[in-house]
């Protein structure tokens, strides 16, 4: 049992996904969770709580002890300091041109300090557009002032 | 007039800002045009169409010479490939850790293509809530999909 | 069927390649694409629309489930920010001496905007040439205008 | 006299020619050179025949000793391995994705050998098109093989 | 006024407390903050509030002007990724050896989080001990949680 | 038994105490060290003297031979110069925030010298806070007189 | 037979030069090329016309299908773009303190221009001196005038 | 007279230079030494010997302290670990593509050691051919033998 | 036999040494070489002479094709340009600290040149001392002077 | 006062050490230091007790002022990871081929801990030898064995 490895459930939540021809929408659907948290904790960026790790592997028919691996907290690695693929390129080049402007705007509104990239949410949806459909990223972040002692 | 360099007009803006006792937010109104583009154009990110860098100078009061300078299109670069303000770096580590959860999800809902950096919006507000405000950021970039020939 | 991953079928296309004495020509001619668009979605750095895909698997006798993996959106990575081969190195070069200039005739020409990477196509031909043939690479990439909002 | 750096020139070139309402095709045409040699040999990245740079000189007003640094050959130097500007990036992430590809067809069509980046010359021309005009970029250099001794 | 940078008071600030013979400790107490704060805001890594602005510049008797830069939300930037200075690269080596560790225990003690770096405060103390005095320095950061959503 | 790695051990260590259902801290306690210290000898960050060894082995039950490992000293690596995992990072940020302060207020209270990094204990707690329960990180390391000869 | 790789290949030809106890040159006799270009074809960073790789095929008794990978237009990766072993360090540190210096004699004794790394050959010879022998490196390569246009 | 720098030097050595019309070849002839040591010493990558210093700033007409300027152990240092501009980026190219090969036949040739970068000289020179000019250059190094004790 | 890589010979190496507790002091002695020259050349940073690398496999138990592959030139790789190991980077952080010392104190000794890493040898030695007994590390480096030509 | 900066006061050693033709070995005899330690610290990379710097501005004919900034805890920093000057480089060869190797013979000798770099000492010497004289390093520095708690 313990030898399951994170890759292994990664592997296994994408090869049932294949094969039952799942969408990640759908899996989010099954276990009551927004798709962006159910695809960031199925490929190992968080953490399942028991119930949303149970359901996972109910949804998908993976083996039982996949649950206790989804439970675990992931070290968040990436190895790309700058990302190649273009489409995760563009959110980098975004905060390359607009970090400066956000952080601004968030020291106007709020005072000195940050959005939280923890006590965190997002959503990605589908705008219809005549123009052309369009993208719409919804990131929502506890503000936490800095601290003064 | 030519000596006016994106640096001279930055400073200029800065300072013109400070003296006043503006916000990016008035200044932004002033001018018709949201304080994410407005800010960014300002500190050298974006190129201003020539009435909007007229208003910003009148708004402002900054020499005739620096409307000019504002319409150029900027070379835009950034000196830390990862960011250290922790304000900007949380940012990039939101890039990091759901980069691929958002391109999965364009994919899933698009097709094989992107969220554009170019044709983009995006804005910064102040969300109530009980626990601690938020800070709510919201992209909008036209979907671009990858050509087949 | 769903453990085959893309290295997979890209080493089993550069076998039947090998094996059946085919060329990049000849294969884009038997799938009605150009040879750019067809080594790049061959080798990973393209994702297929089904009937390329299935044309492809049928030219080079592959297995059905290859079909699937070459509609995949691919994680477009490189490993080298600067590449070493003296024939990619070059590209790189061509883009470090003339990609400021490349920029300024752009902004020249159409405005404050960029030559799309993605609404993009591309072809390699040979030109004779009395004094030693020559390469011709000619890019076509949709003008994108920045959004002022 | 031979005070007068490179850095000088380039900056009485951008002055000349903003006082003067100049464009890069209009200076090209007036020292009878194509656009992209122009601006790339005027902003120190290609060194300038005599009369070409006896023609750049009185096209734009410049000193007459301005000439002679514009024939010396420059060190050419670009200060970011990957660069952040998001047109010149663009070009970048084409040389990532289609390098390997532009490699395999020189190969296919040529023998083992490369695209000479010296015998080399390019052209960027605007292209209607109904659904938004497109950058064309072609690049012309001359093949050269690999020697065997 | 607004030409006072951040770096001008930086400099007014470790001038001032060199010719008045000033601690970090003793001007600390007299704006009745901590040594490790006060030393942070003074050199531009903490915005103070109005007060302990006014208060520093009463202390070390700076121009007016002062306590408004050091009331601005700095922009965070160390230039060496790796630190060479023996002092603090020991704290990056303690990071290196030990940050695992004190993920572990978290996790093990908290659950799903992290330490949080902004709702944070830190002491360095001497402590006597036979076989030579020791450093202690203590950090406490409010934890923060994991969402999902 | 000397094919046995480090690496062999390690995951022999969160095998067992997976299976076991232990925590390190109760491992700690077994074995009478510290939380912080057990953890990082167990992951192969710092030897074990020969009876820590021995008893650690009891403990998980783990074969004779992991205890010689256990004593080796080991060749401390880690891959990421900047941590991307956000726990990790948070610390990493306050050496780059703080560092500075902490060599200044070390020198102030000590001389010209360094916290050791080898001669050296630490401690992670959890504190009760009515905010939020904090994370409190003690370290606790010899001062270190640089020599002058 | 197209299982065979470059590395197979390469592993097989120093297999086969050690049980046979052949030297680098009498390889290169044997098949009428010089030693460098032998030796850095045997070792994937060139191609071998088809004649070659046959007579190297006969010469080290290796099978048929090595004399077809031979002939393949390999990817020219090297991995350390500051190389770690002395001899070729100092080759390194050659270009690092000579470079500029080739650059300008170039430049004065041929123009703007540079010296081809394709159109190129080398060798290495052994001097006998009295004060101890010495290595020499000489190099060839075609001049290549930058084109203007 | 000491607040002369090396720079300085450089600079007053390219100026003369250039007014007077000379070449490289020409000033090392002036001074009997070969053109590569020559212009390698001016521009500050060697240390001359005092009656060479001499005759170099003789020839050049330079200040007298030039000339201990010039005797000095300079701090040999280059900004780029990969040089950009091409005709110095193909000498480093070869050095990844044939070092390794350098270093075999060096092994094979002398045994275990390598060339010297130190004792050391190097020539460029402009061979005639029919089919194009060669730039050939030409190193010597000591053989260096790895010590064993 | 010629299967046997450098990396098999290290294993049986550190296997042989821990299985019959050795010591490295133990099998210099027993080749007649020094500890430092015996470690590196046992870890595949020096090559062996025929007699020692007969000796060591005497010493150790290798089989016979081990003296063959003690005797090859390595190629010498280290893979962390900063050392992340303590005890290594205090090595690095003493050449970062004391690196220009030592350069100005052989240019004083010596005149422009160098100590050899080539024509070297080092001891590592323990030094009783009152106040806790030091590592004393001595190196010895033929010196070599520049050559101007 | 106060305005004297760690580089003016290296600049006004170098100054007056030319102008008085004196060597490090000089100065180091006359403030009763060995010359390691004069050079680093007078270069800012070693603090001065009140009397060394006192003695040094005595035998330097320095302002009184610079005493106090010889005293100063200086943040060490050196700009280049991998240097690039040769003499320095081949120490940092030496410490990546050797490091491991010391780190082997120190854990031999003295157990699981470290050589410090802190309480430390240096010298450089002269030695005499038929076959060309050699540069002499010595180092020393404490032994500090790694805590356990």
């Amino acid at each position: 049992m313990d030898k399951m490895t994170r890759e292994d459930v990664t592997a296994m939540i994408l090869s049932a996904k294949r094969q039952a021809g799942l969408t990640w929408e759908g899996i989010a659907a099954s276990i009551g969770m927004s798709p962006v948290w159910t695809h960031s904790a199925a490929m190992g960026m968080n953490a399942m709580p028991a119930e949303k790790a149970q359901a996972t592997i109910t949804a998908l028919g993976l083996p039982q002890e996949a649950a206790l691996v989804l439970q675990e907290s992931p070290t968040k690695i990436w190895q790309q300091a700058v990302p190649t693929d273009p489409c995760i390129y563009r959110l980098y080049e975004i905060v390359g041109v607009y970090g400066p402007t956000i952080k601004a705007l968030i020291h106007e509104k709020f005072g000195d300090g940050i959005m939280s990239a923890i006590d965190f949410d997002m959503s990605v949806t589908r705008v219809e557009h005549p123009k052309g459909d369009r993208v719409k990223v919804e990131m929502s972040g506890k503000y936490l002032a800095y601290n003064a002692w």
